[in-house]
This record gives structure tokens, C-alpha cells and sequence, in this order.
């Protein structure tokens, strides 16, 4: 049976992996709460809490197995899949995607970029070449591309959904401004950067 | 005395903010949360424990005052203060963030853009000047900036956030990987593109 986890205890998983690598790459073998706090500028009973809810690591008063405890947040995540990208829509965000170091960190690649502009097409972003969006279901394929990333306006957005699910894709992330319709067995995941500056625009207004 | 409100729901506030905003351009008054819901997909219980951590909107069988809701979301985020904001950066992240749309409907403009690249001072990106970053101080006193936003490099982001606090901004929102030390009384909010995009992968291995 799996465990139900909350967004909020899922969002920061991927910062306790990141850490906890390095963590491991300085040969720390064990560290506790305390430690992981500091170095993430989380309080220590949150991160007892969230990393309880997947069962039993910490050893009071001893501390975390740095690299078991690394794996099983691996592995939770599905970071393991290593899972390969394809960017349809190759303007600002479409190019500043294919190009943010964060992915690998996490085991992610960017296999495709596609854009239907045929200036752009056949130049290449970060040593990645621009395909044409109509050979989309033939480079999918043979790139063996999981997720599908949606970064053209929203007028367009729906229509690449609808390519990229018919193309096989298993996941679809999309930073169109519209609510997008898709298979149920298709995980979604709507972006929108403007959440994170609304985050902001609340703390500083509490002075 | 401020209530506490979850990061969870703060994050939500802007949805329900953008939502409430086109359903009163319908000219509709009052909004039940199943109408909410629907539009936002999320679930009417959650809109309802939402709303209900910032006092009573909702009457029972009818619905909620549409203006009078997007009104106080408004103020709860802190958006009548339509902040200014200044990029720094003006790589692929910061040009992306330059032209990105859903700032505007949230009431956020971008001010003014800077760099320390010589061949780049002096070009326009979605008709803002890029100016040195030698001239910070001046042109955010000048432009009124609110807010500072750090899209450079992860070496460069402690130089530039001791900048943008010297220049007198009241918060900023970090683009740059890795941790930042600023006054207590300036709000920092880090973002990092890759969580959602973690959380996709954690949806994909549910299967």
C-alpha cells in the first residue's frame, strides 16, 4: 500500500536529496537533524516529521544513514527513472529550461526541443537541436522522451498536449497560463511562476 | 493580530485571485465552491477550508461575493501594492522572466533590468532597457523598485543580493541556486524550477 504525502512534505524532497548528496560526496556517513536543518534553513522537527512519514531512519540521538536515507528519497521521488524531457515551444522559457543546471542535479535530461517557428528550427539550444513540431510522434519516439514540457502561449496549449500524449508521453509539465485537458493516466503538473512572487508579495506585506 | 496562514494555501490565493478576477468580468456576482472548484480544479472542501482561515465569505447555499473576495484575497497577498520589480540577470532565465505575462495579471511590472555583460547593457528586452549593473543603487531609487529578483549564476547571487539590499529593495525572490544570507527584515522567497517537475516524477511512479 502507498502512503499518502503531502505537496508540501513532496516539494521538499527534492532539497533533502540534493543535500543529502552532497552531504555524501564530503563522506559524511551519518548527520542529524539538527545538521540537515542548518544546512537547509529548515527547522529539525519539520524534517523529523516529513522524512517519518516514509518509516523509521533517524536513530535518536545519532542521526540519519546519509546515503540509505538518500536512496529511499531516490526512490520515492522516481528520480531513479532518470527520466528525459522534451521542450515544446523554444521562446524565453522554452530556452531558459533547456538550459537550467537544477534538472541534471535531480537526473533529469533534456532529450527534444521542438518549435513550429521554422526560423528556429534546425539551430540548437545548450548543444540540443531544434526539431520541427511535425516530427514530433517520430523524435519522441526515438529520443525515448517521458515528459512532455509545455512552454508555448496558451492559445496553443491544448493542441501540444494533445501531441504530446498521442506521442507517448507519460507526464505532461505545463507553464501555459490555461487549465489543460489530458488523459486521466497522464500526470500533469501546472507551473506557474508567478505563485512563488505572490509568496513574496504576501511576507512583505506583514510588516 | 495577522492569523497564520499555511504556505499550502497561500499558494492557492493567487488561483483563486486570477479566477475571481475573470468570473467577475463575466459579470457574475456571487460564486458557489463547487463553481470554484470546477473552474480551478480543486476540490470545493478545499476551497471552502481555505476561505475560512481568513474569516466568514460564504453563505450557506448561495455562494461567495465575488468582488468582495478577490478584494480581500487581494489584500491578503499584498497585490494592491502593485509591486515593481528589477531582474537581475538578463541571461535566458531573466529574459524568460522579463516577457513572462502572468506577472502583469497579478499586478507585478517589471521596472528595470540589469547586467554586468557590456555587449548586452544598453539592448531592450520587451521594451526594458538593460542597464549596468553599476547603476543599480541610482535606477532602483529612480524606478521605485520594490523587489529584486536574482537570475544570475549561483557564484554571483550573494554579491548581487548584498546589492539589491544596499539599493533599498524589501524583498527578493532568488532564482540562483544556492542559499542566500539577507537581513532578517528583508522576505527572501528561493525558487527552484526543478520542484515541480520532482513532483511530476513522483505522479509518474504512483502508477
Amino acid at each position: 500500500m502507498k502512503k499518502i504525502i503531502s505537496q508540501a512534505t513532496i516539494d521538499r524532497l527534492p532539497l533533502y536529496f540534493r543535500t543529502l548528496r552532497l552531504v555524501e560526496e564530503e563522506s559524511i556517513n551519518i548527520i542529524s537533524s539538527d545538521e540537515l536543518g542548518r544546512r537547509l534553513d529548515i527547522t529539525p522537527e519539520q524534517i523529523r516529521k516529513d522524512l517519518a512519514t516514509f518509516g523509521q531512519f533517524g536513530r535518536k540521538g545519532i542521526g540519519y544513514d546519509v546515503h540509505e536515507l538518500k536512496e529511499k528519497i531516490e526512490n520515492i521521488l522516481g528520480l531513479q527513472n532518470k527520466w528525459r524531457l522534451a521542450i515544446v515551444g523554444v521562446g524565453h522559457l522554452g530556452g531558459a529550461l533547456a538550459n537550467y543546471v537544477n534538472f541534471a542535479s535531480l537526473g533529469f535530461s533534456v532529450a527534444a526541443l521542438f518549435d513550429k517557428n521554422k526560423k528556429i528550427v534546425g539551430s540548437e539550444v545548450n548543444n540540443i537541436k531544434v526539431n520541427s513540431i511535425d516530427d514530433i510522434k517520430k523524435i519522441i519516439a526515438k529520443k525515448s522522451v517521458d515528459i512532455g514540457v509545455i512552454t508555448v502561449p496558451a492559445d496553443e496549449a491544448q493542441n501540444v498536449a494533445d501531441l504530446l500524449v498521442a506521442a507517448g508521453v507519460k507526464g505532461i509539465w505545463n507553464f501555459a497560463p490555461t487549465k489543460l485537458t489530458v488523459p486521466p493516466f497522464i500526470p500533469l503538473v501546472n507551473e506557474d511562476l508567478s505563485i512563488g512572487l505572490s509568496a513574496l508579495s504576501y511576507h512583505m506585506s506583514q510588516e
